[in-house]
């Protein structure tokens, strides 16, 4: 059993948290939003997890050092300079951060750079993906997680390989390309498919989410993980033992 | 056993035909290509089947009103000049048209028709095909056919309601689209499923083509069963009694 | 606006009815359970809406009798004296009853039939079913009502035509067979895959719940279209205009 | 360019390894069929590859051994005695046996294994195939090879934790069991997918064979391979670099 301290606690991901955490058979230390005192909720806690803003997150980094416990950084929209802070923070206690906490997107990224890189580039890549209908942007960012592990398995640049939003005559597929296609509707939360097509075989590796607790549950996963590592930046891979 | 006899046999379809006619126990009563004597290879047959050029179509279809013989016409690329003529041959002899002689594809279009109709405008439709790298447009000519199947069984325009190629930041779902999306890799011969997104609940009509073979397949069935018939334009669907 | 009773509402389903009705802008005329009083119940209500047990099944009816008002049945488990009791109930007042509220399922069960009706028998169709892990049971009972749709379509009885579990040296498959197949993982709610495989090509129809609400969801809209309507036995089919 | 010879050059396998070398761009050094000079064949061969019977293979390694090449030994049906005679061969010339030559279920089996053992014991297991009408035995040869590397991956045993063929009254699901499902229909040439399902999530494995050409396409790759390779005995997962 953990003590384990929200930062966002008033947001859908801090809802989701309390709930598996209570779940888990964890203790809540407790939860701070906007202004809050994170300093005090990690005196009280064995580990924090945060999915507030980045404008907070220096803030924030302070808390887990102040009190020699680790941080789970789930913050989305991070530039140069919060990474930089991260980095600094991970010499004094142990930061895991990451754009996507759930453990099955996290290994299929792993699996899709492996086949990327065994199969070489005769096959091609193509991801699709579901989400409902309100989603306002495409591809989805595990979409793009999943096409920058291809490319990095296959050893090439994403940016200079992507061919998005297929409409018209546009020639045949480029040598080489990693293609994303993207569906709405419904109420789908969130499906992903990497699919290698190669000479008359097909290989797809398909994650499907089924409610969007799995981030939430992935990130507890991961705040367990973190107690009691040593200082330094950690990624979400390791701890599937990645 | 019948009598075929194959106009366009040169091509990739005339070929595929010659081999389904064999295998089916029928009769290959000749094949002409282009400069051939049509009139006479209708002479020597029980029914036509067309997969040549717009140009030459004005030529087949006096052949078979001549030996009043009924005529399948598989020819792609017609315009309003074409179908005009072929309203007049059907006066004298049985004659169907279709862009898709495959029988799946055939039913998979009336079931999306069906679908589209029954459930109403809440259910999102997306249609994804997926077809080897070296087709040079998208979406494909089915795909196209199976959105305008949903939007009759809706009642509305696909023309204004088509959204394809997904790519940025596009904002919410339009209420009412059909939306398209195309993948392209290795050999794959032809996928496309139909999604119906609903409210927690979704429905996937889907076909699959494991050989191009199922097009040469699909119009010897519908050959066979314009023989005899009264003079008229027929459907692809009327082969399946829809 | 309806005033919609709920016979049953301690169980989950009865829950999942109260948070739909409210959700649709409905009022909530009251639940009863084992032992209440649904002849008053109905007196206040529109329509009743009767997942409890076999047991109570006369009693509900008499109720929506006395009270003048259309009830849907959706009570598992009942037997052939519970269908005639549904028959004359049906002389005074509307009753739909129904073993599955799904309106995709049930649109799915009509498609399934129309295609296993128009491709004729030398196209396999084969039932492929997804459920979470405590599931006890196999094939769904949802799978076995898309058999019983497919067998229909075809004009075969399934029980004469059934092929499940397959497991060691078994032979070619028979033709003309209906095959099943049972997944079982996790938390899945409900997937099912209904394919139609022909020579070379392969149509797959297809549903996936992603809530058990949907049933509820269903049940409602089955209420709403009840009521006004004249006395009578109907089926979900005749919710979706099928 | 390599000179490749053929023993069980009469079988399906055998002409289809024929057209792949020949579109390879690879000479054909000759093939031998029942009762071949093998030894002759081996002494005009950069490699040989063996698709024959399991009491030729004993003939077919003293000829590898005798001309000083390679082998690929892909024949079916070994038992001890074959083995042991393969690990002896080994101590003289290269030598890859395998069951399956196809490199994506190669890959496939390998994925499988890792994510097998990233996930831990409460991700269920099932493997579902799809095959032709006319195969006579379930589960297929390539789905027990994935739950084979599922099973080590997971660092249990196959035999004791396989559940196939659910039908009937079951109970919930064996915690840790790998679970096996087969379809049977039309002329699919091979479909095998994985399923992984967690907690309100999953991911799914799939490898679909387009045309039985796959085989002979990676029993050259792999023939290429073993070109100028150490004496040993060697694993198709090395030609893939894994």
């Amino acid at each position: 059993m953990a003590r384990i301290g929200i930062i966002g606690s008033e947001g859908a991901m801090g809802h989701a948290l309390a709930m598996v955490i209570a779940a888990a058979g964890h203790e809540l230390s407790g939860g701070v939003d906007k202004g809050g005192d994170a300093a005090r909720l990690a005196d009280a806690s064995d580990v924090l997890v945060d999915f507030s803003a980045p404008g907070a997150l220096q803030h924030n980094l302070h808390a887990a050092i102040g009190a020699g416990i680790p941080i789970l950084v789930g913050t989305t929209g991070l530039e140069d300079v919060h990474h930089l802070a991260i980095d600094n923070a991970a010499r004094a206690v142990p930061v895991l951060q990451t754009g996507n906490t759930s453990l099955g997107v996290t290994l299929l990224a792993h699996l899709v750079r492996e086949a990327a890189s065994r199969l070489g580039p005769d096959w091609d890549i193509e991801i699709v993906e579901m989400h409902h209908r309100r989603k306002v942007d495409a591809p989805s960012g595990t979409a793009l997680l999943l096409g920058q592990a291809a490319a990095e398995g296959r050893g090439i640049e994403l940016a200079s390989n992507r061919e998005s939003g297929r409409d018209g005559v546009s020639g045949a597929r480029n040598s080489g390309a990693i293609g994303f296609a993207s569906l709405r509707g419904g109420t789908v939360v969130g499906e992903h498919a990497v699919i290698l097509a190669g000479e008359e075989e097909r290989l797809t590796l398909s994650h499907s989410a089924e409610n969007r607790a799995i981030f939430a549950r992935g990130a507890v996963k991961a705040a367990e993980w973190l107690i009691g590592r040593e200082a330094g930046r950690y990624r979400m891979e390791e701890v599937l033992g990645i």
